[in-house]
């Protein structure tokens, strides 16, 4: 296997490109998958069309994606936990392994990280070459559908868990695929009164089926006023703010009762105007900053999750393409309706 | 004592008028308090300027002020825990003490707070009359200037002790007096390298006699960059915004390091412009907003830092006038450059 | 009403007698509760039995009982918040309101507080004189046996939340009212695994029928073993104590993992050993010890189970009894088979 | 360097003897490092002795030794992150980097960790062959005295950070070296009070240079009488064990106050009998177990308190031998009332 078909960011404009490339070098450390399913993110559709952000990070041409499960087919002579054979999912961060960070169990911020399918060469491929230390291990019979989505699902779990939702009120804002993830996960730690928002009706339509008790529609609905009228005019314990929108997160500022807790984890494109007077200040708020997956302890709970059927990991991906049809992924992945798109190489 | 002189807000314009009124009646869990010291606030400024913060909450004419401490002179039938006789500090936050917060022992925060000189008459006054769940007991050797500064020391005690700065790099953004009492704060316990920032020469100044290892000017000084260099490129541990300046408050989320701390008790004019990928969601930042005192942890504090002398709370007031010199007191308050300014009645 | 029908410890015997008694003089804090329902708690089975634990503890003659709810019949002239004819529920510990933990949020483990039916006349009484403070208000409608089960349903409830059961391996050591109820209570948590002994086959079953996924007899199976297997070796996340029978909690301590978390309520009669090394300190655990319930924060929790049906708290009561049929109540109390025992006065 | 010299536990008895051994077989994620200084630890002097201690966990012949630094002379060919040239101080635990503790950034308390000195090769050694995951780089003008108790002073600086000691009152038992880094950290860390005790004058003397405020003898004082005394009848906030005596770990238990904080690093020989309706339970307490140092938190911690002078790192070691001179060093060390003491080979 010297050339393996992936595909690639070419060049500097919308679109990209199924062809061949050289499979990497594979050093000592390093392990060598077929990749089985993949799957597309927000950070795909930004390269995919060639935004701002992608134009700051991307050095071309690049193979991209980065949410993927394969089987191990080849291991340097110093890889000491997978062997040959394995199925794994891939971890995106790629931590350097000597900073403080990475040195004191936070590796999935490492000072120095590189992300795969970004910095390197990513997972839209027949076959990958990624350092072992990114690879977890999971179950020979777990769907490739589900091992390629653990990685978001990641960050839904991750966030789910930065605050004290057991008993709770909470609001999350934004359902596409990682929001489901979060409200799924939300629920199954027992939340009191689960609030969804998004302004498609499609995705208040699975948030319903992972478990918010009530959805709205920002765009009919006043938000702030039902998550007073529904916790006594307290407001709520919890929000999550997953869409990005800076209408969302200015919401969560204000849905959220005194000493209450904000998690962020959606990206905005701006900076984002807040009251922090009344929004932070005096409502005495902790605030916690989400991304990615802590490694490895939000992986071992994906993992239970999905062993338990806590949160239907498999439903959300709501649309399955081979690779080759990868235009047409990406136009549904891009809806903002859709739930995960997966495809498979 | 029917009568009483005190400092009144009279009319919508700026200025204050020193006259007398009746004082308030007292009820059955009420005290009337002979005050000894009285000292300026913000808030107190932004009474005397007539800004459109003291316009959206005060109703006049009032008495204002709530900075004190003075003698139990009366008591109450249903008073059980002061004494006549009693020298006390006022906390400014009266509690509803039926809400969710007054019931989960957050009564600082109180849903239905009352606020002592903006809602109910102060204590520019040679008496005030106030509920006894208010009123902390201190030794009756306590120098009035120093009862009257606890509640502002409170403050910055709070915020100091809302992040882990043992063995930490902190930076601490503005240094008048509550700032100061921060940084005296955060000293004593333990931060390894604390970095003050302010506009005026003098309380950089004084920053450094509270403690601060290295102050530097935002005006003159790449206050980023120092951090950066200072910390082997990491950033700040914790940062503590004690300005309310936006700038100052922007500062804060590039300096802090990854998985850091920030907390905010600074209170800006207007809304502000966060860059919440790079500076909160990619750091997992942990934020807090920080108001008041906590009702007594925080009083528990200052008593114990006064009575160790680990911080010179006494220090903090720069300037001393009697209640007729209100106006060159509030001159001098609303200068920027000066600590604490104290009137006497 | 200046006598009422009560069952008290008449002399330090064992057994009671139900005669009647000058009911309480009502002062301007204080409130008069005409008792719907009391339940019989361990207490009061040391109370009637006359063992050690209640010689050191009560003087005699005493009107026992503390766990009920009632009608509020009259209200001092201070009382704020609670009106005549409310329905509420008791908290046993009457805080002193002064000290160290009263000022800082910890009411429930004031260092001066008096015991309801222990140092004070309890609620095995047609009618009770309390303070304000230890009155919960719940709705009218609210069945006088849950409300009369409010209060150990808390202690359950408050064990459940002082670990980090979201997604965890949980053991529950001892299914009675309480140990239930923290079963009921971890469970709605979104604990992974909740694994319960008790030596009573009854009381297994009653913990299957409150979320047990496995329960074990201690007697017949080798309860660290079968955790370990259920773990891949690993151990419990966390444990929760209710037996008080020294060798459960010695249990827990071989149970737990490294890093994991005991919760210790369960109060055994003589001290216990413990291996230290290898149970606590190679493992580097956090061990809580938890007694009673957060005024008011747990109260709010059993508050909403109750609304959302979350755990059955009526369910906890398995025997009723009028009062006058008291020797039968505290035979089945005593049987260590039974779940909560209820009397109505 | 083929055989280097070595202090080896040759056979089951008391003793040691000091022989030449093969040096240690280095695979590619290696390190050969040339010993400057190591210092003797409780477990050596267990092995020394030969108690039963030794006797459960060392397999004859062994070099043993685990507290040291030195300088990289030689690394394998997969090593990434030292040097040869480099100077390294040792942790002393080998994880296994693949269970759940390591996996979630405990690798301190590794499920299967080994080691040093005990499972694998000590560095009571000329030289010395680790894996490079366990070596900690340190600047190259560390005086050797100092890099070689990095390791014991890491334990102390770990269980000081353990508890919230910030304006708190404090107290440790037990003043040996590992006790006396707490005093210094805890007291670095901003303590209130603290009272330290020692059945030894030299330690209780040696306890107030590091910062004790109070050093008491429990043979002659009552030091539950004196906590209470000195904190109006509270008890202490914080109570940090170090001794490993079954009666000091009874007193701190006695010792704290409600809702306070117990750290137990101290090894008792024993279990030990406690009282936990009263001194845990009604109390509320926190426990910490502690054990070794965070990989590597504490170790940037160590580092931060040397280049700050915070504590006396140095002045922990009292004596000084060449390794030739072990019999006279192991017999300073069990006196119990040095500091520590530190060979070179």
């Amino acid at each position: 296997m010297e050339r393996v078909k992936a595909l690639v960011k070419p060049a500097p404009a919308v679109g990209a490109e199924l062809t061949t490339v050289p499979l990497g070098k594979m050093g000592p450390t390093d392990i060598t998958v077929k990749v089985k399913a993949a799957a597309i993110c927000g950070t795909d559709i930004h390269i995919y069309n060639w935004t701002p952000y992608a134009q700051a990070r991307l050095k071309l041409p690049m193979v991209f994606g980065h949410e993927f499960c394969g089987e191990v087919v080849a291991a340097g002579s110093n890889v000491t936990k997978v062997k040959v054979g394995d199925m794994i999912a891939g971890e995106t961060h790629i931590p350097c392994g000597n900073c403080f960070l990475c040195n004191t169990g936070l590796e999935h911020i490492c000072q120095d990280m590189k992300i795969l399918g970004v910095h390197v060469p990513g997972a839209f491929a027949e076959a990958i070459v990624i350092p072992e230390v990114i690879a977890w291990q999971i179950p020979a019979d777990t769907p490739p559908t589900v091992g390629a989505v653990m990685e978001p699902v990641g960050v839904g779990v991750h966030a789910a868990y930065a605050a004290d939702v057991r008993g709770s009120t909470v609001l999350v804002t934004g359902c596409g695929p990682i929001g489901l993830s979060t409200i799924g996960a939300v629920k199954s730690c027992g939340a009191a009164l689960l609030i969804a928002t998004d302004v498609s009706e499609q995705r208040l339509n699975m948030a319903k089926k992972y478990g918010a008790d009530i959805v709205l529609n920002p765009l009919s609905t006043d938000v702030e006023a039902k998550c007073k009228e529904l916790t006594n005019g307290l407001g709520m314990d919890v929000c999550i703010e997953g869409s990005g929108a800076p209408s969302a997160i200015r919401q969560v500022f204000a849905c959220v009762r005194r000493a209450g807790e904000v998690v962020l984890f959606g990206l905005p494109d701006t900076d984002v105007g807040l009251d922090l007077v009344d929004g932070v200040i005096y409502k005495e708020l902790t605030i916690k900053g989400i991304t990615g997956r802590e490694m490895w302890r939000t992986w071992y709970r994906v993992e239970d999750i999905i062993k338990r059927s806590a949160v239907d990991v498999k439903g959300i991906v709501t649309h399955e393409f081979p690779m080759s049809d990868f235009d047409e992924a990406f136009k549904v992945a891009k809806s903002g309706k859709a739930g995960k798109v997966v495809m498979y190489p």
